[in-house]
């Protein structure tokens, strides 16, 4: 993605350490971080300094590729399961990650005469993949945007939320020439929508506008919105889709309105294991991201909260899932299975 | 209601002022405002100070009967038209307002001889009015609701946006010993439901947790919620319904569940000239409600933002609407016609 002219990836390997862009201090300030311990890697998606499923999932097999270097020969494989658990507990939602720890684990497995080397080849292959993948998904969905569309998204799906390029908002980028406008769900509780998806459309110079959560539907209603794109945490085989709370609404509002509800999502996002959207876990998250901003307490102090992270948008939903193999409907997503 | 253990209504008039509590330092302080000029009303209005639909009408009523106070003789009628005008212009959705208006401007014109006591008498009478529907409401309201069950709502339409009791808040008040708990929707942008309905069940001892608006579809879909109940600014003739922005969101995702969607409004808020929801005009309020935190930038700073205050449920999601008359259908509202 372009940041102030220059080119930058989410997340890459350089100087012998795990380097991302801290998507914590977006859009008021641009900070690189270089993780260099696996404590540093796990405490990083925990704290959503990088966050989205494909840049989790890169991150944890670059945090895998670490581990490989970091451990020591005579504790190896152990320090290697160790690291490979701590990595995967970070997040139980996206799929991405559990996905890119086994293909670099598999790497460290298949050379022990160099798993260093292997593992972080592997990893490296993975965030590139994902790359090839999101520009494939931005190739192919971009056929879906009409001129003058208006597009809803939530969340942020963009290139912060992979390595590059985006999933919701590949289609976008590839459809900027064609007088596009896209309204941005703020997306309590952590404002991905109106910090990092806005801040990535104005980068890129897309029309745009920041509207609250609960403005969507208005929009909709009133012939506003002519697509919906999302992107997604864990694509079942039956085509239910995880993605951040509050999608699941959006699809519902969607399709009572006929809009088209779309899920741009790389073949990674797939758990072809999980047979329905109802064993996909969804994380739940610290009150704090409700009742504070930053330091801020925005609610009444006495009253508990409830924070999912994620919801559920049942297949009969969706009406197509983009990835970089072609845009499906929900139904055929199990014909992918390998 | 009861604050702190003391009873207070939500406005007032005592010491020849209007006497409001500050809406917008609750719940981290409660204060209490006094307003002698139209000015000053008008503005407590806009500031959202004083909120809610029916709280808005009784502000506006007992506002109107200050102008006939500080009115001079010789331009008496022009002075009350004026301050009818500038008090109906604050706000364009909520109808309590017009109504309120109407009624003590007919007052002061029936009573020549002492126009700004026979103003003030029915603006009291309005205030009082509210008061006994808004009882009556919970009184009816309460026999829909089961015990244990779990009730959502959406910003504030409880004590603080009427005289006292509430509209959808007053039927939970008077079921608080059936064991119940309420997911209260933050209410973005202006958190209405995460400050002052979190603020009111706590004081009366009602279980309760904030959520995000976002959440409200994942709670439904996961079998949570047994009835969701809101207030409303105005009600049409054919039923439909202008609410907070989100609550059409909240209805559709509902009746998508078969949950039952309530409406809870005194005949005030109904506007029998208003044939349909399509006429209801929609404030559109101030981008910095969005984007600030009060003094805190919170979204990307280049982007625009759209931030309508309120949408239109359609009567075909509403279950129906408790009035202080009955429990109504959205078909029967026009029977309600005198």
């Amino acid at each position: 993605m372009q940041i102030a002219g220059l080119k930058y990836r989410t997340v890459w390997w350089q100087d012998d350490a795990i380097n991302i862009i801290d998507q914590t201090s977006l859009p008021f300030s641009f900070e690189i971080l270089q993780l260099t311990t696996i404590e540093q890697v796990a405490q990083a998606i925990v704290q959503m300094q990088v966050r989205g499923a494909p840049a989790i999932g890169a991150t944890g097999g670059f945090g895998l590729a670490l581990a490989a270097r970091l451990a020591p020969a005579k504790n190896f494989t152990k320090f290697i399961k160790k690291s490979k658990k701590t990595l995967l507990a970070t997040r139980p939602t996206a799929f991405d990650l559990s996905y890119a720890l086994d293909i670099v684990e598999q790497a460290i497995l298949q050379c022990p005469a160099d798993p260093a080397a292997a593992a972080l080849q592997s990893a490296q292959a993975f965030a590139d993949s994902n790359v090839q993948a999101c520009r494939q998904i931005g190739r192919l969905g971009a056929e879906l945007i009409q001129p003058n569309f208006r597009i809803l998204t939530h969340c942020n799906a963009g290139a912060l939320a992979t390595v590059d390029f985006g999933t919701a908002l590949a289609p976008i980028r590839f459809s900027k020439h064609k007088n596009i406008f896209v309204y941005v769900d703020e997306t309590r509780p952590r404002l991905q929508g109106s910090r990092l998806t806005a801040y990535e459309l104005e980068q890129e110079g897309i029309p745009h506008a920041i509207i609250a959560d609960n403005a969507a539907g208005y929009f909709m209603q009133t012939g506003q919105i002519d697509m919906v794109i999302t992107g997604a945490d864990r694509v079942a085989l039956n085509g239910d889709a995880a993605n951040k709370i509050g999608t699941y609404e959006k699809a519902v509002v969607a399709k009572e309105n006929n809009i088209p509800f779309y899920i741009a999502a790389p073949l990674s996002t797939i758990d072809f294991n999980c047979a329905s959207g109802k064993k996909i876990p969804i994380e739940q998250r610290a009150e704090e991201e409700v009742s504070y901003i930053e330091d801020k307490l925005i609610a009444n102090p006495n009253s508990p909260i409830q924070n999912p992270a994620f919801d559920v948008t049942p297949a009969r939903y969706i009406t197509g899932i983009i990835t970089e193999k072609g845009i499906f409907t929900p139904e055929q997503i199990e014909r992918l299975q390998k």
